[in-house]
C-alpha cells in the first residue's frame, strides 16, 4: 500500500454512547487510519483531542489488547490508581483482561493527539468502569446494555465529515 | 498498566536472518513496547534506525497486518513500485495478503525511528521479495527456508542489551 494520505482520511465525530454519556466526550474526533490502509485485524486510529475533550468513557476489554502512543500535546490518563500526565512519545498498553479501566482527558489549552491500536476481536466485552454500562461483541457486533444485561437506549451521534 | 518506562525496555540488536542477510541490516535496533506492556495479540515495537541501517529484508505476510508510523528522521520506504520518502507523522499500512513487499532504509545522516505494529498470527507465511527465502509460522513458531521449502542455515545474532 502507498503511504496513507492523511488529508483524505475522513474525520469522524460524535459518539455511539447512549445519553447522557455521548455528550461528555466533548469535541473529540478521530481518523481511522488502519481502515484507510486496508487493515482488518486491528484498528489504528488518530484521536484528535481539542481542549476539554475526553477520549471515551473509562473502560476495559476482556478480549482486545490496546496500545497508545501520544503524538501531540498533553493529556491526562485516568486509571484506577489515579491520574498520570502523558506527553508526545509516551506509550501505554492496556492488555485484554486487565480490569484497570482507562481513558484520556485533555485539560490543557491546546489540541492533543494520540495514535491508538486495538485488536478487532470477534468476541469481547467492554466494561465501563465508572457507570452502569457495558457492550458485548459477538462476531464483531454488539449493543450497549446495563451491566445486568438490561436494555439502554442506543442513540448514535457519530458523523463523518 | 502504568505508562511504559521506555528507559527500562530492553534494546534488542542483531538479526535472526541466515547469512548473508543478517549483516545487511546494519546497526538497527528495537524496543518491544507491546511485550513490555503485557500485550499478546499484536507486537508494538519502536525501531531505532541509525544512518545506513535497513529495517528488514523486503517482505510481505500472508496472515499478519502491519502498520507503521514514522516518529523521527527521514526514511526511504521501498515497495514494488519504487521508493517513497517518509517523515514523522507519515503512516503506512501493509495488509495481510498484499504481495507488495516493503522495508525501510535510512539513507540520511541522522537517526530515524518508527513505531511498527504487527498482528501475532498463529499461522503466517512471510515471503522475502528480493531473495530466495521465506518463513512459515505454525502456532507462532517457524524457521527460514528457501522458497521451495529446502533448508537454510539459521544462525541468529539477536542480542538484548
Amino acid at each position: 500500500m502507498p503511504k496513507i494520505d492523511l488529508s483524505k482520511v475522513p474525520v469522524k465525530t460524535g459518539s455511539s454512547y447512549p445519553a447522557p454519556y455521548a455528550a461528555r466526550m466533548g469535541d473529540r474526533a478521530w481518523q481511522e487510519l488502519g481502515d484507510a490502509g486496508g487493515l482488518t485485524q486491528f484498528g489504528a486510529s488518530m484521536m484528535i483531542m481539542p481542549p476539554g475533550s475526553v477520549s471515551s468513557m473509562r473502560h476495559w476489554h476482556t478480549g482486545e489488547d490496546e496500545f497508545v502512543m501520544i503524538t501531540q500535546g498533553k493529556l491526562v490518563l485516568v486509571q484506577d490508581e489515579g491520574e498520570t500526565i502523558v506527553k508526545p512519545g509516551d506509550c501505554v498498553a492496556f492488555p485484554a483482561g486487565d480490569t484497570n479501566g482507562h481513558h484520556f482527558i485533555n485539560r490543557s489549552a491546546s489540541e492533543a493527539r494520540f495514535l491508538v491500536i486495538g485488536t478487532r476481536a470477534k468476541k469481547d466485552t467492554c466494561t465501563y468502569s465508572d457507570v452502569d454500562m457495558k457492550i458485548e461483541l459477538v462476531n464483531g457486533k454488539g449493543k450497549y446494555t446495563r451491566k445486568d444485561g438490561s436494555a439502554m437506549p442506543t442513540p448514535s451521534t457519530e458523523e463523518t465529515k
